[in-house]
């Protein structure tokens, strides 16, 4: 079902929705046969909703395919990832809370260095403190190029974002990094002929950067990747009606969720207690609330099994503070898995469970990943889940006579 | 898979399958962790009947989408709803048995109040009987309008139908409902240039209706909605190959198997017994059979859950006299959910079963929401039934070499 049948049906209400997003959630045992993080994990909390839930596994762009943030996090809002895409220069963008304009085309930068042949020794230049990166964007920020702005802005590490801006520049790019050491970064390319401007616009950059930055070691040349321009998405109240609100810390995910329309709420603190007590204080002002909590992906990126489990403890801890808030709807879910095992995003299906007053509960009294196998939301795509919570909040009416 | 895939692959046969449809039969538990209508329901026949079954459950449209009547019955037919549409107006007409012609304009009526200024008081004139809707409906079938035949026929209490028939009327029109009160009903409008000419017919019609009822208060004024044609649909023959019978009481399902060509059977009486003497008096003249159980459904609109579970047990006890034909196939099934305590069509995917001897049975003995969702049939959307009906039927042959 496509956006086109969906809107029509959506109907205005006073119910909230509250989707907890665990990213990359899904994992797998330790030892075949053993339990996933989240299997092994106490947390009599989530059990305890999984009972009133129904339960299913979601693929978040196909069974098989391994997403990234983007479509994963696009997935699970109900956006067709195979329909709608966000580059990765722009979230790179949004995550640090740059206004990009509808025509700029954004890149994520990344430090490197470079060997006296201009061949690559470390491609993160040894991952540099955010300090360094600050003094060295201001220097690249020096550069002109001749018709266009641009913009050098600091993420954090090795890491910046690159912008250009101005009239007929096209984002068909290919990226510099050659993805291993011993040979030298790339040049761009133009893959269209709309893009050949960009194209030649950003090689000069480069140029001038080495020439700036080229005595700098370790940080002694730029890579550009993800050239991409803000997509023309609809927004969250555009699709469902509701005014929604972005629970995160970290600043890719606070992008992707204003990229949908949605506030991005002010977390004071980086802890998941401090996202719910956001959660708490604007819980009146808003529909739906996506919170979203990363440390379980970045641990099981890390390979650290049992980190992961325990953040999902954490998050168990604090869920009763939702549930006191009495929400209509609540979906505990994710935008990818990351088995510790695999240190990386995997293909393997999420697990999801959807609680309701009318969700017809499966009665299965734990959530993970072979109970949710189990349940009546069966195996479906991610992107159908949101029509399902918007149901379950009596915020969609009848199709056809 | 759509039919141009199936379609080469029917094959003739002597089997003959048999669907019941218990309308709305989807349900939910009084109170969360209890039983539906369906569960609670005694219905020894039909658990025996599961038990050599598959089980699933099917979302008639999508997931998250509550389904009219209309498009539940065309999924559970095997035809996509969201590519296959029968408009309001032309359920209408179908309902009481009007034999609208390939480019007759149909629109569903209904009687209105309206203050001095034209405003709406009632949307359905306190609901008049369907005597005075009958005296009302004598009254307008007086009008004329240039070049076509009009009919105004009633249908209950405030409904009527509204037909048009004659040369180039297109069907894209706005309905005159604002959906509320305290505003005049809007009019008419084109959506296309090729339904101009009808635009201005049913404005004439409507502003002759208001003159000459304008004084029979409560009832002083109508309103037209769902303004249909009669779609182009593939008839059973066409997809399946097979002579299709149709036992339905009401006559608005009795309608919508017509429009799919099936062979719409006399019912002496109103019981689900009566039904089922009707399959039986018929077996030997069809090969598809489809008996529609409308009870299931109203008891569930009016929030009466224990009588949604004796009708349930009413079609129990008819159940062996079908299985005595020994039917090929058997499937039960719905063409969407109405839970008795939403008192509404909902969105639940409906438990269906399909029984046959080559099905290879889950060994679930229970026919029931949480049982079908452990079924092998998985979760399935509603059309893909059908394919499997025939396949058990031994009625397809081989995709491919």
């Amino acid at each position: 079902m496509d956006f086109q049948t969906l809107i029509p049906l959506v109907i205005p209400g006073e119910t909230k929705i509250a989707m907890i997003v665990m990213d990359g959630l899904g994992g797998l045992p330790i030892e075949p046969g053993g339990k996933t993080e989240l299997e092994s994990a106490r947390k009599p909390n989530l059990d305890a909703l999984a009972a009133q839930s129904i339960l299913g596994l979601a693929d978040p762009v196909a069974p098989g395919i391994t997403p990234g943030s983007g479509p994963g996090h696009l997935g699970i809002f109900g956006y067709d990832p195979l329909k709608f895409e966000i580059g990765r220069g722009v979230l790179e963008a949004l995550g640090i809370d740059f206004e990009l304009g509808a025509n700029d085309v954004a890149a994520r930068g990344n430090f490197c260095t470079i060997d006296a042949e201009g061949k690559l020794i470390d491609r993160r230049a040894g991952r540099i403190p955010t300090e360094l990166n600050a003094e060295l964007t201001k220097i690249l920020r020096t550069i002109k190029l001749p018709g266009v702005e641009l913009f050098v802005e600091t993420v954090k590490d090795y890491r910046f974002v690159f912008v250009l801006r101005g009239k007929g520049l096209g984002d068909g790019l290919t990226e510099t990094d050659p993805q291993r050491v011993g040979v030298a970064p790339l040049p761009v390319k133009a893959l269209n002929a709309k893009s050949r401007k960009s194209a030649k616009l950003a090689n000069a950059f480069i140029a001038q950067a080495r020439k700036l930055i080229g005595a700098k070691k370790p940080a002694n040349m730029i890579m550009l990747r993800g050239f991409a321009k803000r997509p023309a998405i609809p927004t969250f109240r555009d699709v469902y009606g509701m005014r929604a609100a972005a629970i995160a810390v970290y600043s890719m995910y606070r992008g992707l969720a204003r990229t949908l329309g949605m506030n991005v709420l002010k977390v004071d603190g980086e802890t998941i207690a401090d996202e719910f007590t956001t959660l708490e204080k604007n819980w009146r002002a808003f529909d739906f609330f996506y919170l979203h909590v990363k440390k379980t992906d970045s641990s099981g990126e890390d390979g650290d099994f049992l980190k992961k489990a325990r953040v999902i403890e954490e998050l168990d801890e604090q869920l009763p503070r939702l549930m006191a808030l009495q929400p209509d709807v609540v979906i505990v879910g994710s935008d990818h898995s990351t088995p510790a095992i695999l240190k990386a995003h995997s293909w393997h299906p999420v697990p999801v469970m959807l609680y309701s007053r009318y969700c017809r509960a499966d009665g299965i009294a734990e959530y993970g990943e072979r109970a949710c196998a189990r349940g009546s939301l069966g195996r479906v795509r991610s992107k159908e889940i949101m029509p399902i919570a918007l149901a379950n909040a009596l915020r969609t009416t009848k199709f056809g006579a």
